[in-house]
């Protein structure tokens, strides 16, 4: 099995500055600590809570910036798309084309997603149970994708919260097949619950990423900020820039463990 | 408060004449019992639980299906929209465009929706708690929505379940001062629950309409087919065409004594 | 089918002067609306979120008070048991021994109510589904119980929260084949909900309720107190006694509504 | 912080011979990893799905079996109790009182069980969040309880469902400042799920193990059974005896690294 891969990044592409100087943390935390690490940002907010949150730069302001970072960082780049006309634009720059939660189960935007030669992230729905995300993956095989990997960020339960099954990672790569990511910020969530915007717990965000790790995954998601309370979004969830780095080389610890002791 | 209306339909719109049909039966129920109807059929089922399921004739050759569904039985009608571009085209002949559930917090598809000059019914997400459907309420009205509607569809219990909780209906009311619609066969689903398509329990259909009728609502959503176990989406939920009309005079007597005692 | 019965009273007996106020109350407002109640309250809150909650006056102190209101009322009696050896004293006196919730799978405790021959009420637990409750009225029946009951009074549904699927409620009449109650005080609990008591939401007892009666149930339990504010448990959830009489009034117009109309 | 502690045994005490048979092979897998073991066994199964169901060999017949258990392996033992006269009596034998998770909020048992001068383990109800156990804790210590550990083992998660929420953990820790364990075998229980029984997934024990121990836990609970198929309960979640002790070393591991690391 390989080592863990990180997937981190800035929630939203706020600008042009800040994710490069994101890119570049990310970069050389990855030469540090000699772990891959694939550069995240979304250009578009699609599905805030409310009408009135900010939304990120958008999809032609982003694609340039995606670009300069790739080359000045030589970071893959993976994002969000939310319809399926974006897919083919995306790619043109994107390494790694990711389906958002609630998005899991339109087909039209997976197939788009998955024709355009580049490999396909698909997050389960919080509505989903494991075993029904295989279901998902098949469409993006038979479009001919070029790679499918699924990522679990917990599910639904009662209302404003949400719950991790660490059976969900076992389950998700046995009946998929696919490559298995946590999601360990949004897996801290608690959608809905302030009065505009989604709040969450991110003190939780390393004990679930560990739990995650030690059952064993391919890639760990994490969204992480300079300075989270000054995110346009989901500012309780992400990691500091600051502490990213030894919760890292900690889950990495464990990430060997797993995979030399075998499940 | 205004008398219950009732959307029904087949879940798919799987081919003209069968449409015709049951519009025409729709018709001719709400005539006899004096009930507004609207006639709703999804032209295309675009969240299958699997990608080889069959999706419906299609949104070009639903619109003049629509059209003559309009002109032949008078009933107005509706019908659900899965990306922004399609909004515009489909109001040109529907009269009520509806957010499906999992699509509920799309900004983009809500406002694209709005911005027709037809009321909007939005599904809640399964995922989401009563008192957060306010948001997308306001993202419509925001976008100068005719109307806005909100269904209530129920929401995750564990895997492979749906609960409805018969207190989201007041909260509806109360934090969205919109129109409350319960969907009385969604709500009975077990989502992702077969192989490779959801499942359902039918004989609760009744079981939870009543209970939404007695505490209060402005509509009932109720999927109906001529022969539901040939049906191409949803067979397990769908309220048999014969079925439906001592259901419905049933609930109408829940409706006016709901009404008269007040709340 | 029979005319629902109701089951209502304070939580907690909290003295005798108290508690026969309210089942003189019940008394006049049964004979007023013509349907028959039974006289609720527990002589020990053995399960109280915290150990230095109030309790009420213990069984000793009790069963004197019990006798006294049978014979001022005649109302019938119920109150919970929650060890076997208080099932024998306690049937001396009361009519109907209440098995609470947490206890509905102790065996020893179920078998002991059943061989007072006096009737059974078993609330279902709130971790259990409905179709499983069949187990516990089976312990009750094969220690020949001279009548079972069964108590809805809802379901855990994420942290410090219950949900109410009116499905329990034709699902526990077929499985058991008792007589299905709804508990609408203790199912709108937010059990833990507070720092050291639980919570709760008053205003959808009613709701509950009369989604309930539509659905079809044989009787309602329902806690009121003349001040909840100044109650030793359960303030949040019980009905001032004041308001209890439309409230009922209002039910049974639904519940003959729904006894005519079968199901 | 402590090594990892090991509370093992078969779920029912179900025969002198076997529990000395288990417990002599718990003791010598105890010396060869280096890990505390603490037998345990339920005397009487009082709480069984069904009333048909085998229950143990009761009280009186187990305490001897204890004593010679304790005299033979030197390990302490744990056994739960169910109603309040039968703490004194267990704790003339066992080390460690273990209160059922359906009775985690009935005072009198806590409060019996603390005051025979023996520790006291308190099992999370399924139906509690875990900030609320904090206040059976306290019932346990202010009785002057010797010791108070909490165990975790599942919430309720829709119908016939557990889930393990891995947050639990040090959220039990922080508030209760008590030894927390982690029940990997009744968590991956499906209540009632079975005919007259209920059921479980016994490969996901070593999932749910790996993951709370890496998170960090006091002690790991682990029902187990030399032939689990022919249990008299709880068949289908019990380790195979012979199957325990790869799985222990391995979770020593990770232990190691859990503690070294911090959190």
């Amino acid at each position: 099995e390989l080592a863990l891969t990180l997937i981190a990044g800035p929630c939203a592409l706020e600008s042009r500055d800040m994710a490069l100087d994101v890119a570049g943390e990310l970069a050389r935390l990855g030469a540090r600590l000699k772990i891959g690490v694939v550069f995240k940002a979304s250009f578009d907010k699609a599905n805030r809570t409310s009408g009135e949150a900010s939304r990120g730069v958008g999809l032609d302001a982003a694609l340039p910036i995606f670009a300069e970072i790739k080359e000045k960082t030589g970071l893959p780049i993976t994002t969000d798309v939310h319809e399926a006309w974006q897919c083919a634009r995306v790619a043109e720059v994107v390494d790694l084309l990711q389906i958002p939660a609630f998005l899991c189960r339109q087909t039209d935007l997976i197939v788009a997603a998955a024709k355009t030669g580049r490999p396909v992230n698909i997050k389960k729905g919080p509505f989903l149970a494991p075993w029904d995300m295989v279901h998902a993956v098949n469409k993006a095989r038979d479009a001919d994708a070029a790679g499918v990997l699924v990522t679990e960020r917990g599910t639904s339960f009662g209302y404003n919260a949400l719950v991790a099954d660490m059976r969900a990672l076992p389950i998700l790569k046995e009946t998929t097949g696919a490559a298995v990511v946590f999601d360990a910020t949004h897996a801290v969530q608690q959608p809905g619950g302030r009065a505009t915007s989604s709040g969450g717990e991110r003190r939780f965000v390393s004990t679930l990423a560990r739990a995650a790790v030690a059952v064993g995954v391919a890639g760990l998601f994490v969204e992480t900020h300079p300075d989270p309370d000054a995110a346009i979004s989901d500012g309780a969830t992400q990691v500091p820039l600051g502490d990213l780095e030894p919760m890292i080389e900690e889950l990495m610890a464990f990430d060997r463990l797993a995979k030399n002791v075998g499940q």
